[in-house]
């Protein structure tokens, strides 16, 4: 089941620009991370139990940058911590919920994720994460 | 400073429908609330430490119906919770950041509430809260 929120994502076209605001509200930026395959820049601002994740484009092609052209800067998904991802898939799967991966993959720092299409959550991409086993995102 | 995300709030044409996905991530409804002067009803599901509100109008000229037309379903806000809301929002302010609301205003329960401008935030519709005294959102 859900354990927390663990982020929420937020596309930028610059997480230097857009940090700034954040630093008004005393959020700091903790880590920031170059993903290459995704063409994305990732900035980690922990609020609480949970944090809020900068995406900035690194690429013309990359999926964020064609979201800020179709959308605008904004919120981009909402990550929810699960204890048992692969389960809780298969489960969805069964409920006929739209998955964008039917298989958990792997995700940043020994975690594993996986996508739910907008179509079934009410317009909302999001992110289930399992952390790595013994840690919490 | 920022305590937590208090919650993410998504605008939903139903909250049933839209709660029956949450229902299979394990996330129950533990309130419904309608509030007549901003023409919504809104659904808590607590998630850990904070929660999602689902959104849904009540009238055609909500102005979450509006955001619904413009925008389609999806995440509406993200609220997050602050110690002082008048002294923050004093702070913001001298930091040029457009707010919506420049002084606090009645929110649920008893708290404070004040909405940040998309303009400054990154595109991000953000509400500030400052729970009642003692409370925690």
């Amino acid at each position: 089941m859900i354990k927390k929120i663990a982020h929420v994502g937020i596309a930028t076209r610059s997480i230097a620009v857009t940090a700034e605001f954040y630093k008004h509200l005393g959020l700091e930026l903790d880590s920031i991370e170059v993903i290459q395959d995704q063409k994305v820049k990732v900035a980690i601002m922990e609020a609480g139990d949970s944090a809020i994740e900068l995406i900035e484009p690194t690429e013309e092609n990359s999926h964020i940058q064609r979201f800020i052209d179709d959308r605008g800067e904004g919120i981009h998904h909402i990550t929810l911590e699960v204890e048992n991802l692969e389960e809780r898939l298969q489960f969805l799967s069964e409920k006929n919920i739209k998955l964008i991966d039917e298989k958990p993959r792997p995700g940043a720092e020994g975690s594993l994720i996986a996508f739910v299409h907008p179509d079934s959550t009410g317009g909302v991409l999001i992110e289930l994460v399992q952390p790595a086993s013994g840690e919490s995102s």
